[in-house]
């Protein structure tokens, strides 16, 4: 059976736990919110869904213990007004991490012994704590991280050549935010080098193309939900299906001893390998700088290991 | 090439669209909102969950002339606000009202030649105004009506039978609103008539979890959408594929001169044709109730025929 | 992880591990035949067809003992050419039989403790013999039996009124076989018995026109195989998903003691409860004839209680 | 309205349209076959499939003038028996192209408009050939060809590095048979050339189990069936999206005067654009080679430019 429980229901996580119930991609789904009528609203919405759909998801509500057999967590538990105007998504840290003190214990107690995927923000320092606050290996926890930028990326380079984004490969490295880059390098457009295609590719203006990507997505709602639910369903999938697939996500990078985005193999036992993609010069300092800026963002958290 | 366009991007109308692009049921989405911000986000998050996903659907934003050649129009414009305390819909009237006054003519002058299925608030009342002042043929003008209500009246009851709802038949006739009614004499699980079923089922007590219900999914989020996305989801696949399925919405009855909720036959025109269940005594007098009370919503709008 | 084994790589058994890998409905697919280089040629043909597809599903081939942890086992091995000219599916037991003996030890051996299905012809003796072979409770042992032939009746129904085939109910009782009978009575369409719809509808010519479409789907190529392979998929989800859906099967009946076509509540557990339809006197005659035309099938098999 | 069409109901065709049907990708399906029991056969068979599946699809059978507004028509009528023994897929050649002498003309004559994807072997020979005896543009017909052997070295590297296969990329170039060749410079493995992974990579044992890939797709059955009908419905979704796809088919090059297995853009106008990926001298000198087999297998054939 396959048992995979989310909690924080707020966009993402409800429309996470929609993608599912549409998707039929589990049997057992729990859904854990602070607001207890949130939760069953949710519960109640879906199962209203279902009566249209194919497949059957058995929706559990508020029951940590029943995560104890679920294969995986998704963990969006947040608050979305707490990020600064200025998009600054480490003003979300103070909220955030008191959350990951109160849910990483209960996790732990439930017995769980999967994997968990975490999405709050900021992603990169979110899932380094998590990591800490329940013991779990390294490999068993990791964060969406630049799954979701590298997603923006490869619409942003879409939309300037006219290919299916599909077609699109290469990485957004470092931090989920401000910090992150596209490591030009590496990207791809139907396994030709971006830079050996015949036009006048301009990337700074690329660069600029996909933040404004993803400041579009977020500006008209203040939120953005369908990009990072449809990921998750994706990482949930790879685990499942023990697919070996390559993406790039928020994972532990023992070197560097922190949490950043880059490529893994993602399997059923979490992240499985490394991709070990070469770098410019200048991208490794892009890295190095973005990574300093994680490691700040923790050295503010309780945890001391 | 499949082109549906959706008017209005609140819960129920993004959700929609999220939904057409995750199943690839259409080619190209039109969506069009009074907030272009919106549009603008819904947009690019919905081209970045196309990353993930296989199929590609184009997305075309605030553009009414883009409707001339699209098969359906889905209208879900509203102000969830406007709903009153004790959940009376007809108190969004006043503002949904307008908004059909504003769209209808803009529909009409992009040459658009298909199906409008309306979701917007009080439902039976603005689908009848909708129709009067586009002037489209009745059987081209619906709206999702009862069949929401009615996977409700199924989920109920497979809650209390312990079987697949979809196995579950029957109708709720009448208003999208607090006087509609199951027409439990319809009702079927498994093709028996539920009350042959060798268990001591209360009916009253069934009407209770069907309100019940309804009240769940809404009131811990102030809104309901996946069940009402799914449905319309589902309504526009009858529709694209010609499929003659039978479902209750709220459709123009000749007779009674009023649209109402009741079984019909969906397919490529709209409503093909009308499905006439006999109704016990009881039921037809709720039935004459509630068409009284969408005609007295009906009866404070400007337009007169 | 959900795995499923498919024994017999004919026809039905290759088109149904098509349908699985298609639709990702299982994460590890084992796959049995007597010939290994078919079954080699199968598991190639399917990687080949995953680049194209999301999911991944894991193929192992030729080991029973990969059953040990399958929730579901499909049994369709056979040999269509052994089928009689005049269609006589008893004329395969004698084959058949053979293959359940030597099958079902193999089974057992493997510590499988699922469900099994059975496709094989006679479909209703075969159910039995594989039942008793195994020793496995009758509720985790059935067959296909007549749920392809109430498909077949629902799609003679839909050709006559023009409706969609999802919206007719009812069932087609007895032998998968030519003593087979539609429970005319139990027939609904959109959910009102179809005796009901002011038609003139003649059931001798229905009755005729159902035989018809098996002949027709039957008779171009010799075998049948989307039918059967897409039923028995929705079978392996509804046991998957613990779905409590109402489905005509072969399905052990205590009181005849025999395996017969009736609709039974599928779930985890195979068999969970039976659904008792009333039948006029004349179904029940022609129940009580098909049994016996079973009961005598399986006399000439070896095993004796 | 989506429609497409099969001339051709062998093991690729029929399974092609079951994949059509079961994945909803169309509305109407019209198939075609030499044999009309066959054509009712499937016929039946899929619309038996359909009462168990949600979307509809209409399916018209043996009717040249409704592929008349059809957008997309796969050609793969043809006789496997034909194939010689060591599997010179050039002995179909005198069989197929009399099928194509026939069929062309009913296809023009139809007022058919949309793209022909052709399957049938030699595939290259064959989409040069309908293209001719068609008169259409060389961007609204082509073959297959070496997607689906792109598709085998794809998996072959998947196997041995045990990343998931929709993480390679690159390009198998040439004839759709023997003289195809990997253009390993242009594999990638996670958007890292397949060359800088750090492992000890021998090509030529790759080549070898890439060749080996297809001989045991084949040899057990005497056909393959799945990868190459799952293959045409990704490219047939392509064009109904207009999805602008980068994938290796047969396209039509000018300079060479002749159609081979190649890296295009595939959307709604058929082949849109060339991608042209640089090849080493080795490779460049293996196409060469190619191209001159595919010409002589034309250049045996009556049409005269």
């Amino acid at each position: 059976m396959r048992k995979v429980g989310i909690i924080g229901l707020g966009h993402v996580g409800a429309t996470l736990a929609y993608t599912l119930v549409t998707e039929n991609l589990v049997d057992e789904l729990v859904l854990i919110d602070k607001d207890e009528k949130l939760a069953i609203s949710e519960q109640y919405d879906l199962l209203d869904a279902q009566v249209f759909l194919t497949g059957k998801t058995t929706i559990i509500i508020q029951d940590y213990q029943a995560l104890r057999d679920a294969s995986v967590i998704v963990f969006c538990a947040g608050q979305i007004s707490a990020l600064g105007d200025d998009g600054d998504r480490f003003k979300e840290l103070e909220i955030t991490s008191k959350i990951v003190e109160d849910t990483a214990p209960q996790i732990k107690q439930s017995g769980f012994d999967g994997i968990i995927v975490t999405i709050t923000n900021p992603c990169d320092v979110i899932a380094a704590y998590m990591q800490k606050l329940t013991g779990f290996e390294t490999n068993k926890v990791f964060g969406t991280g630049t799954m979701l930028d590298t997603a923006r990326m490869k619409q942003a380079v879409s939309r300037n050549l006219a290919i299916d984004s599909r077609n699109v490969g290469g990485y957004v490295y470092g931090e989920h935010g401000d910090s992150q880059f596209v490591a030009w390098s590496s990207v791809t457009v139907g396994d030709r080098p971006l830079l050996s295609w015949n036009r006048e590719l301009d990337l700074e203006t690329l660069d600029e193309d996909v933040r404004a990507g993803g400041w579009n997505a977020f500006a008209g709602k203040g939120y953005t939900s369908y990009g990072i639910a449809t990921c998750a369903a994706r990482l949930i999938r790879m685990i499942l299906n023990d697919s070996k697939t390559i993406v790039p996500v928020s994972a532990y990078n023992k070197q560097a001893d922190v949490y950043y985005g880059q490529p893994v193999v993602i399997g059923k036992n979490g992240i499985e390998s490394f991709v070990d993609c070469p770098l410019t010069d200048k991208e490794n300092d892009s890295l190095t700088c973005s990574i300093e800026i994680i490691k700040n963002g923790l050295a503010n958290l309780p945890f001391k290991p």
